[in-house]
Order: C-alpha cells, then sequence, then structure tokens
C-alpha cells in the first residue's frame, strides 16, 4: 500500500512511519520536514500535497496544534490556530483527500483523550477533538466509493511526557500509540474512534 | 433574574422565552428582530450586545447555523458558516458574556442530536454540535466566580417538522423543549449537556 503521514515527523507520527513502513511505501509530509512540506492550515497547502502525491491507498494525520488556556483567557490567535490546525485542518484532509484515496481506501485523524475527559483549560481542545470525532462518524456515512474514516485517540504519550520531566510511566509509548493507527490502515473500520490504550496490545 | 436570550426569536428561542418570561425579565436578541440585534458570527457584534445589555444573570442561546451536505460536497462558505455561526458563535458568548454574567449565573448553549446520531449529509453539523458540548463541559472546570455552563441537545421540534411538511408527531413541541433551558437557568448544574427529551415532562 502507498500511505500518507502528515505530522509524520511528530512523536507519534514517526512512530507511525516505522509501523507501516517495512510493508508499505509510506510518503511523510510535516510541517518542517519529512517527504513533502504542508501546512494544514492552509487548505491550499494542502491540495497541493495532495496533487503532489497523488493516488494513495491511505491517509493518515497524526497533525494539528491546539491551545491550552483558561475558557476566559483563550486569545483570539490561540481560538483561530485550534480551529484552523487541529479541526479543520484534519476535516480538510478528509474533504479533499478522499478524492485522491482509492476505492476502500482510509483517512485516519487524530483526537484525543480530552475530548471527553476535559481538564481545566482545555476547552480549545477538548472543542476540537470532540468536533473531529464527530466530523469522522458522520463523513464515515456518506463518503463515496467505500472510503473508509476512522480517529485515533491518543492517551498521553510516554516521550512527551520524558520531554515534559514527567513520569512517563504514566503514559502510553509512542510505538504502542501507532498499532491503533495501524489497525485503521489495514482493518476494515469506518466511523470509529479509536482510543489507542484499547490497541497497545497488538 | 434578568435573562439575554440570544435567537430569541427563532422557534426555539421564542418558547423559552414565554417559559422564563413570567418570573424573569428577559432580554431578546436575534439577527433580524427582538429588543436587541446581534450576528453571532461576528466577535464583535456579540461584544456590542453585551455591553448594551449590561450585567445578567444568565445568558441563554438558541442561536447558530450549520450547513446539511455530503461531506465531499460541503464548501467553504458552508464550512464556514458552521464554524463561526453555530460552533465559534456560541463558544464566544461564553468566552465574552462569562465577564457579564453574575457570580453563579449561568451560560446555556444549543447543541443536537446529531451530534452523537451522525446521518448522512451531518458531518458539519455534527462536528460543530460536538464541537460546542465538548467546550462547555470543559469550560465548566475553569469559568470564574461559580459561573455555570451548559448546552441544551434538542431533538427535532415538532414545529419545525410541521413547517418541512413532515410528521409533528416524530417530533417534540418547542415548549417542552425550552424546559430543559429553563432547568439550565433556574437550576444549580454545571458542565452538563441535557437531552431535553428528558426534561420534557417538567
Amino acid at each position: 500500500m502507498k500511505v500518507l503521514v502528515i505530522g509524520g515527523t511528530g512523536t507519534i507520527g514517526q512512530a507511525v512511519v516505522r509501523e507501516l513502513g517495512d510493508d508499505n511505501e509510506v510518503v511523510v509530509a510535516g510541517r518542517n520536514g519529512g517527504d513533502l512540506r504542508v501546512d494544514i492550515t492552509s487548505p491550499d497547502s494542502i491540495r497541493d500535497l495532495l496533487q503532489q502525491v497523488g493516488t494513495v491507498d491511505a491517509i493518515v494525520s497524526c497533525a494539528g496544534q491546539a491551545a491550552f488556556a483558561a475558557t476566559t483567557e483563550l486569545t483570539e490567535e490561540q481560538m483561530e490556530l485550534s480551529v484552523r490546525s487541529k479541526l479543520l485542518g484534519q476535516v480538510n484532509l478528509v474533504r479533499f483527500g478522499a478524492a485522491h484515496v482509492v476505492d476502500g481506501g482510509s483517512i485516519t485523524l487524530s483526537s484525543g483523550l480530552l475530548a471527553h475527559q476535559p481538564a481545566r483549560g482545555s476547552a480549545a481542545i477538548s472543542m476540537v477533538n470532540a468536533g473531529v470525532e464527530a466530523f469522522a462518524r458522520a463523513a464515515a456515512l456518506d463518503l463515496p466509493r467505500g472510503i473508509r474514516v476512522n480517529v485515533v485517540s491518543p492517551p498521553w504519550v510516554a516521550e512527551t511526557l520524558t520531554a515534559m520531566g514527567r513520569d512517563p510511566s504514566k503514559g502510553l509509548p509512542a510505538d504502542k500509540v501507532a498499532l491503533a493507527y495501524a489497525e485503521c490502515v489495514r482493518g476494515s473500520r469506518t466511523g470509529e474512534v479509536l482510543d489507542a490504550r484499547d490497541f497497545a496490545n497488538g
């Protein structure tokens, strides 16, 4: 299979590329690295990327930023980034990407546990994560040609916790998180939100 | 109590105004009618409205548009309207409105059953409804001064079905839907999403 991994240079993205790389042709796209560059906040940048890549069996997004701040302290810039990047950026990968995916191929997006386990300061992140999940569940009902769409909801990632000076044992290693993305690419699911913890044992 | 009802001229909004009108001072804001005009897609319009209204005990939003179209047929304009209106419009009522609500007062937003019961063509609507719900659940954790925030998820409204030439008995009358909004204003809930059907019997 030919697989386009967007955000393939990040912590989870690199693990997804490793997991899928053995038996697939993987094209890595990233903001600042990878085979191809893309800024998912820009619809034109997404269209350019897809044009360059052509037709693929699967698109995987491990991309998207969202801001952490108390509700009344969120700035316009933080709201705009959250909506343009993790929400509409990923949504546009489905809207524009479907035409570049083979019959029965798949698109896999990323959300996060804050969608349903909010915390102080998570209003913008919870909003975009839940929005991505609901969009994908609905899109799965009307995408053409049997194209599948799913969302992986990763927990805290061990490597991220280490980088933050926190206890990595409270998180899941990126290589384990990647197994949920691989399940979406290799399996036959559609319209599902996978809690990555449920797939960590392969 | 002084209550600001945004979208108070619509089918549900009028019923909320009737339900709360007997024992409260209700200020009705609408796009094309009401005591005051507001375009919730415009942050400046929301700020102007709040400035005119001053301090209130409760803000209720029955406002917000979102587009219905198959995922790959959604236009940029439809996506933009859905995000600017029902999602960020309502989110901004919380972000900007909190400073205008008394200690322990409330803000109540509207979502809809498509958030969790998607249908073909509902991708944009499901996205914004779920986003509103997740935002409110998280905002409830960090809003200052005990300000409460909740979401009412209305089912199909009988009057709307009648207007569409469909069977109104498949929906809930607006006066029944309004009871869930009244519960959010009069009660002590916060961070909750109320299925209006659960409150239809008062």
